[in-house]
């Protein structure tokens, strides 16, 4: 099998995955092969820190697997789950997509703010943008209020997206918006097209930026 | 069996925990019953961050087994593997040990400065420092280019201390040194009294926190 | 006399000493007194700077005369007047309630909020927090509209508490509450039922700091 | 002419912009177009803040007749002159080449250094990190003591590169090391080798950043 | 011709240097000599990035005409463009209306609120307050929705400034008000009156700060 | 007796006010008297927290007694004790030498360094420097290893200065230096000649400050 960026959604909904595989339709005239993987023993959703922690054990492990015929990984769950323990155990290029959303943001606005799925999802990502180094930059992060499985029907959730961006827009004074959640790449056209500002599909910035590295033969 | 603080140390080294046991005597006086635990499932030493990662679904178990006779949990390992999600799964009160020594060190000093074991071990911690938004009474961590094994040899690891701890008070500036493993806890008083500023010993840290949140019966 | 914690209310009102006392109870059980004093030459109320300035030089000269009798002082007055200075003059462990209140908040929620008595207390706090360096993990201060000696009208006082908890909840994001008085004690359980997440209490953290530090012999 | 990338090297020096077009090689494999253009009215090397300065008008007018064959830009200096005020002009992507190396750097270890050209780069840059607020990331950064025209004698500059990475690395405790110069190009990889950690060039990082937002037709 | 502290109105708008040069009469009875001078090149206001860079050059040309003539150099336009490298090419002192008010604004209280003119100013003065490293201390900023051209006209413009004062004192936690353009200078007495705080215009700060610096011949 | 600024020297040493005196000659020239006052109640030198604190209350009494004679005050003590305190207290400017230095230094350069007197004066003055939200701007402080006492040795001091000066400016990469305390007056010429980077000699940089708010008339 040719070798390919592996991108592991590591919760166990193959609708999740194929929603990134979609939303990866772009990037794929570039020449590096993308694959997506389901891990099958995560849970439907990843909603809470034990949820992110427990899976990074069976996600380590199939990215060892995966190892032979992978050009460089993106762990696919807002929350970046085992994204420094993977860089320790491979020399290939690794990529998180709430660490590259991130850095995405940074190069489309002066405050990027978060719609995230649960409220309590909010803590935990602060963490991590502290961790990074970037509160400055953050306008705000707020709770969408539906968790992963609700996130498909579509209705109801590019509603409260909008709803939701909006805030961030208006309120925390976002001029970027960054989605905070795997499971949102469908909306991220019509949120854009609401909000007037950029919106960011984190598996998009993930692994365009894991192309690059890829190209440039930089692990 | 009467009810206890449960200290988990989640490497297998029973050594290690018996050094944390010893370190924690000064505070049984208090009256809150305090029972160390090795978890079994664990490497001999946490050294990366796969190792810290790998170790939280089992220590999670862990505690949800010990879950009727715990009055707290304190995860005593510099790095708190598993903290956040170890709160998720219970009302008790947790405590890791680097949380707790930086917020000791807060109100004894102005600038900490610590001690960790190797240099891989420093971006780590850099990233809980940013993730508690403390960075700015950081004064600098130095490695002292030892893993969890050779801490027991006492004098070379002693003399290690004492030269890293000067280093991080006369060219880092701090005015209170943390030691960042729980593998050090043997060393705290002769370091302090070499040093001349305070010097904490993390288990000790959380563990006295621990007490008086449970004496408070706050969660 | 046996030696004790000393805990000094920079204020003059005994009413407030009580008060604290009584929050204190629960750490009584670990078995170090303490002793709770009510600094005379102190205003009824510490309401501004200037009060809490003119505060220092009678409450060091009472801590030195108490020094015979103590283990420990903790400084009973959000603003921690005198904090450094005590610290400076003596050996003995120093805490001041807002300093541990903040260390205690690092370990309970990722963004602190604080009720205030009065708007002139916010900017005084504020230039406390950036001292200690947390202003990342604040979410905000409001508030309460009411002084010292209003605090003992228990229904209109413990709702206003709760309505501002409520903002500080709902519009600022704070995921736990510290009240920012001494004089506020008796509303602790009431206002954290209402709220639904840690309040602390800063007397009673810095009480138990301050047993840990006394258990340890650490200074 | 088809459409391509635009890359402006804002200084006239034809043997920089050959340079960074050597660098740009292995991301020509990606298929998009990638053409580099020397701005004929800046000054032979940019070094100080008035010459970044003088050079945005002319560049913004370049940019703009260039308009109709571009697929984005990326500008070429370190320092990023008129980045925000083409932003301002045009709907294509802008990358400068400071601010996608840092974005890159956030994701390749835990504190970035910087090799600047000359001592007074380095307050200018400076600036720049802190409005991208990314300090806290920043390890420190050290000039090379060599103007852009010198930077084109490979023993002296490699010498004086490596000298000044190790003392990011080992000094200022740098794990990921950024080329402040687009002059710098043609060093990347014995640098790297040199000091065995990460070594960005910026004009790489913008270009594959630039190329994702192309793919996505992401302005 | 007498020498003097030159004062640049880099938009082209007379009525914009005559309110800056009305709004320093008080300071003249310091005795320093002060010069308001328009920028027969610049644009009518200068409202984008775009438009602050494009003046930069000839505003240095206007300064290296005036030097023989000059004490020093306030650039009156809120943005700062050109103040660094002015400082570059000048050993006299330079002053920005922005940097020199965010200075002052630090000494009259905790937290500073701006008002801008317009929506895309905010994010180009946020980057500035990054570079400035002063970020912690913004209350916040909002937008007038006024044009340059818009503040001449003085009840609606009074009106709105009155109503944003308001909205930064009551909602963003502002002790303190900056007047974010210098056309906004015949406003301030009424402003702060009807805010009740400090209110400064930033053209009076940095000519007093530039007045200071020339008394004590410090470049 | 006409009105005058009125600096306070908070320390009984009239030799020191006599230095702060003379360096105040060049700003007399702007015509607002000056008057220079000894605190009799200070000690001979603020070198400790507990000192600092303990001038707070007589020097209070006296601005008190002084306001009718008063246009504004200035509290000649780095470390600007009861700085907030009377600006509670009365109507007109009031700055702090510490802070109006570093509002100074932010238009000097880019990261300041602080010469202190003593070790023990460095922890008071990063908290004020956190408490002023501007540590990123901080390149530094270190002790100069000299009390106030033996500042008047002149050569030793000066020796001293430059040495330390040369390590904030080499070592911690500062670009303008605060000299931090009042009684190093008389060496800021000569220090500033020895590093060849700005040199802010505390108290001139606060009257410079307090007689730009006395001739605005804004309090």
């Amino acid at each position: 099998m040719a070798q390919a960026l592996v991108v592991i959604n590591p919760n166990s909904s193959q609708s999740v995955t194929d929603g990134i595989d979609a939303a990866l339709e772009p990037l794929r005239g570039l020449g590096v092969p993308i694959r997506c993987e389901t891990l099958a023993e995560g849970p439907p959703g990843i909603e809470t820190q034990a949820q992110a922690d427990r899976v990074i054990a069976p996600m380590l492990d199939l990215a060892a697997r995966l190892e032979p015929e992978a050009l460089g990984y993106v762990i696919a769950c807002f929350g970046d789950p085992g994204l420094h323990a993977l860089r320790d155990e491979t020399a290939l290029p690794v990529l998180g997509i709430q660490e590259a959303a991130v850095a995405n943001a940074l190069t489309r606005g002066q405050r990027f703010g978060v719609i995230a799925i649960l409220p309590a999802s909010v803590p935990r990502q602060l963490r991590a943008f502290g961790a990074m180094g970037v509160t400055d930059r953050l306008a705000g992060e707020r709770p969408l209020g539906r968790g992963v499985a609700a996130l498909s029907e579509a209705e109801a959730t590019l509603a409260a997206m909008v709803e939701t961006g909006r805030a961030l827009r208006d309120e925390d004074g976002a001029d970027v918006v960054i989605m905070g959640c795997a499971g949102m790449a469908q909306y991220r056209n019509p949120l854009e097209e609401a909000l007037g500002i950029p919106v960011i599909e984190p598996c998009q910035a993930a692994v365009a930026m894991a192309i690059g590295r890829i190209a440039l033969r930089q692990g």
